[in-house]
């Protein structure tokens, strides 16, 4: 017999969301989020249920700092994407948000004409748990979507810390917004963002910011040219826009068509979603692998006396690590 | 029966180290440095029949750029060392020597008078493998050198990559060498590096090289100054000093014994061997479990398949995971 939720079964939330009945795909995505053994069991069963339709999208992932205007920007890109033809999700992964109570979407006047829009759907992600596990609720996510019909996803995320290295590993294109400061642009970026980027946006170029914006293009531009060439083949662009202006907008999402055809073409839009589900899956298999070893009653009594023990001399970390990890696999294979 | 090595029983490497036989004791590190299984079965009980005898000196790490003088500043620093009694032994981890065929050590006219006196034991340590084996035949060697008597240990790396975050898991004081460039000092150096470093040293303050040394100092001292206070208590120094002028060493040799002083007088420095040894014994489970588990001949293949099968849309990464691990734990639990 299939677990239920609610009394609805894992049917229930299939036929919804293949329907694209909003409110069912909600509480799909919920149960997707969830820790509850139970809801993952049904989630488990939903997405194998519309895995066959998962995968018709294009996968855009956004980051930037605080104050860089993202959701300013997604509003104005948003209704673009829409114009085209496209239905958009846009899913927000904000790990501050633990502290702050939902600083990406939490205010409901974000995005305010964006998400009055028909074939627009908005959704904050979780909040909380590990880098894994924020990375699988916004995939898992992200098949849903994309089974109910969506086939623009847009996954929003704050540069700062980890996330974004999660929401690069789950999106086609890798979108950095960035802001022109005053002096050494450069100044403040991690590297390794830059180097994770498909391509840069300067935001807020409109007014006595226009100039600045423009030199902080070519300042990128030049660093960016110093960077290996992307491994699609397609040399990362930086833009300047304004979407209080509405003006470079509509470059960026030609910008991004580019990409995908360009991709399609050289086969490498395939080739790394393949290589991304790899990658996802040995991180899931290290996950599951801790989890249980770590859960297993007599690791944990003696992993806890040896960190209370105040005199562990006579240990030796990499020998006990060793027939810890055997005592827990070969215990019962006698 | 215990295993032999060319006829040797444990309890020969055993006596050997403990009687500080170098010839024995360079035998024992290359027994600890080896992936063979025997040779591994052999180690583990020499380092068990040592372990009572170690623990007993000072880590010092050492890391810079190629190029800061790492080799000139041990020898002049070296030589303080051993002229204050200690016995010294010096370990190299450069992981880019796979490439460069030893740079560390190779060159044999590296540290010519330091490796000539007594009481000094100068050993390179494996170049290659990953950063988890790295670490555990580093670490071992030093337990192997400390049950030779030997009670200064300095264990050096190049700062590029990761072993120095290695390095810095496995020594009581973490030592950044930095040169004075042209132009703004802090261009260049990773800001995690900076914040492992329990003290920097700025080499190469001679000649015209002085005033930028010392301006440089100022500059770092700065720096350091918005970094957060160590959990050792202790406020990290920026000095600089000559190698060939033999100016500014012995300061340094003065500042790490302080160092030591004060971190035992506020149990920080048993507090902090104790965190490390706990920190590598998770790093080997986790290193031990993922090695099990991707060598069962099952899952080899059905990963094989996975990567080779060019339609994987019907896939879901993380109940894959799970499932993967599920069938490799449980499969004989029955």
């Amino acid at each position: 017999m299939s677990p239920t939720i609610n009394n609805q079964s894992p049917k229930y939330y299939i036929d919804g969301v293949l329907q694209n009945d909003i409110a069912i795909l909600s509480r799909a995505i919920t149960l997707v989020e969830s820790t509850n053994e139970t809801h993952k069991l049904v989630a488990k069963q939903i997405l194998e249920g519309v895995l066959s339709k998962t995968g018709n999208s294009f996968r855009l992932g956004i980051t930037g700092v605080p104050g860089v205007g993202k959701s300013t920007f997604i509003e104005s890109f948003g209704k673009i994407v829409v114009e085209k033809g496209h239905k958009l999700a846009v899913l927000a992964v904000d790990p501050s948000s633990n502290k702050s109570k939902g600083s990406i979407l939490g205010d409901k006047t974000r995005m305010e004409e964006l998400s009055a829009m028909q074939n627009v759907y908005i959704r904050p992600s979780p909040s909380s748990g590990s880098l894994g596990g924020i990375a699988k609720a916004t995939y898992e996510t992200t098949l849903l979507c994309e089974a109910a019909g969506f086939d623009f996803i847009i996954v929003e995320t704050v540069g700062v810390g980890q996330s974004e290295v999660a929401v690069s590993k789950i999106t086609d294109f890798f979108l950095l917004l960035m802001l022109a400061g005053a002096g050494d642009e450069l100044q403040g970026i991690k590297r390794g963002i830059m180097e994770m980027a498909d391509s840069i946006v300067i935001t807020k170029a409109d007014g006595k910011n226009l100039e600045k914006a423009k030199a902080a293009k070519m300042e990128f531009a030049q660093a960016m040219h110093y960077l290996q060439l992307p491994e699609s083949g397609f040399v990362p662009k930086v833009e300047v826009c304004s979407a209080i202006e509405n003006k470079g907008i509509k470059e960026i999402y030609d910008l991004i068509i580019n990409y995908k055809a360009y991709t399609i073409a050289n086969d490498y839009f395939d080739k790394k979603r393949k290589d991304q589900q790899f990658e996802l899956l040995l991180g899931a298999i290290d996950d599951r692998l801790k989890a249980v070893f770590y859960d297993d009653k007599k690791i944990r009594k003696i992993l806890s006396e040896i960190k209370s023990n105040q005199n562990n001399k006579n240990l030796l970390p990499f020998g006990l690590g060793i027939d810890l990890v055997n005592e827990f696999l070969f215990r019962n294979s006698g």
